[in-house]
């Protein structure tokens, strides 16, 4: 029996929590999206160092066998400072999604978006570039996606969602790019869009990797109960109208903690 | 001799801070940006409270005489529980920004937009109608422009930037507003845009208004030494590289601290 802790800036690690769930249904897990100080892909590596230490502190007290850093920003920068700090298997996205990459990517130049953070932080070309040495990585920060996706105007038949979008990515268009990493949990509710930008580029999204890595570790069918706690730093309201929506199950209830 | 603190979610209080150094050039400040916790405007109540609480006591010990919340989202929900907890004269930009807009407006339909959070709170509907009892009154929260403003997407000829503002303002536009409060201290970078979809329709920025209520609590020519520390709460970098433009003056240091 394992319990998984896992924790985003906010409500898009649910996505990877969907798919870990897919891949081990009865994983008991906690989840905590730091709400309050949400966005982290604008903060400097050390803020989201901080931030991701306290967040990784506070599952751990709970009691859990497996972190995972479901936020593309703090897995890019974070990652050794939590597993020098907890004595705990620590899992992020950026690995995961490095080596699915370039698995989708026929040889050509592979592209990436992120936030700011995560694109400075060089995390994605050094994994893609570990998974194929000499890889051709294009890496470009799309700052407006995130808010885009959070007021909701994902449409790929907006003209507006699509003209951010095509600001962003005209550039790897014109490089031949022949498979696109989303950089961030966000990114997947504006597939349809990047994808009308970039016909017949793969998306590729760590969530499924992500998954299959921790799934993994826990090889038994039995992992738990499929007891989830979900926990928010802000005020649990607007986490849970949208929650469901990115967790693909209802989530009824949320914790405000302060950590 | 007197030492005025501001404070902001970020950067944009700073447009606020050049309004009260045109009015009083020898006004010794102290300037604190929440930046590791940037943005409140999408945020609840509760934090926004908590985080104006520790940004004012910060201020408060380094010896204030009065303290202005520069940040709109701060000043609509946290203002009654600065002035209990501080025995400080405390300023806010929402009354003075609301008495503006009723100066501006001919008798119609005033409208305001702002972030999430200050609109949900009903602060500037609830100034303006003091200002003018019954006053009609139109807000729109625009969740996107702070992160547009932010990504420095703020040129009236892009058609981008038209798109995005036009799609918060066409409903203002249809309900024949003859005035708009600027509710957020990032709109004024995006005031070209703005305007061209407002033709004639005086925008507000409540930044002078501030001003002027400050500039009357100090009468003398002398208030101070014309000293300014900038303090912000994430690394000082990305804050020095727009601070100059937003306060019309170069910044050259800014503090790292942690409140």
């Amino acid at each position: 029996m394992a319990r998984i802790g896992i924790f985003d800036s906010g409500v898009g690690g649910l996505t990877v929590q969907r798919a870990i769930l897919a891949a081990l249904p009865g994983a008991d897990t906690l989840y905590l999206g730091d709400t309050a100080r949400v966005p982290y892909g604008t903060k400097s590596p050390e803020t989201v160092t901080q931030y991701s230490l306290r967040n990784a502190r506070f599952l751990r007290a709970l009691g859990i066998d497996l972190l995972v850093v479901a936020c593309n920003t703090a897995s890019a920068v974070a990652l050794p400072a939590l597993r020098e700090a907890l004595d705990l298997p620590v899992v992020g996205v950026v690995e995961p999604g490095a080596r699915a990459a370039v698995r989708a990517s026929a040889g050509g130049p592979i592209g990436v978006i992120g936030t700011p953070g995560t694109i400075a932080s060089g995390a994605y070309q050094a994994a893609i570039r570990v998974a194929r040495p000499g890889a051709d990585v294009r890496a470009r920060a799309a700052s407006l996606l995130v808010p885009l996706a959070e007021e909701g105007w994902t449409d790929p038949a907006d003209e507006l969602v699509r003209g951010v979008v095509r600001r962003y990515l005209a550039p790897l268009r014109g490089e031949g790019i022949d498979a696109l990493v989303l950089g961030c949990t966000h990114y997947p509710l504006l597939a349809g869009a990047i994808a009308a930008e970039l016909p017949g580029v793969p998306l590729v999204d760590s969530a499924a990797s992500v998954a299959a890595e921790v799934g993994a570790r826990f090889p038994g069918d039995a992992v738990g109960d499929g007891r989830h706690r979900f926990f928010v730093t802000d005020a649990p309201e607007r986490f849970l109208a949208v929650a469901g929506r990115f967790l693909g199950r209802p989530v009824e209830a949320a914790e405000h903690v302060d950590v």
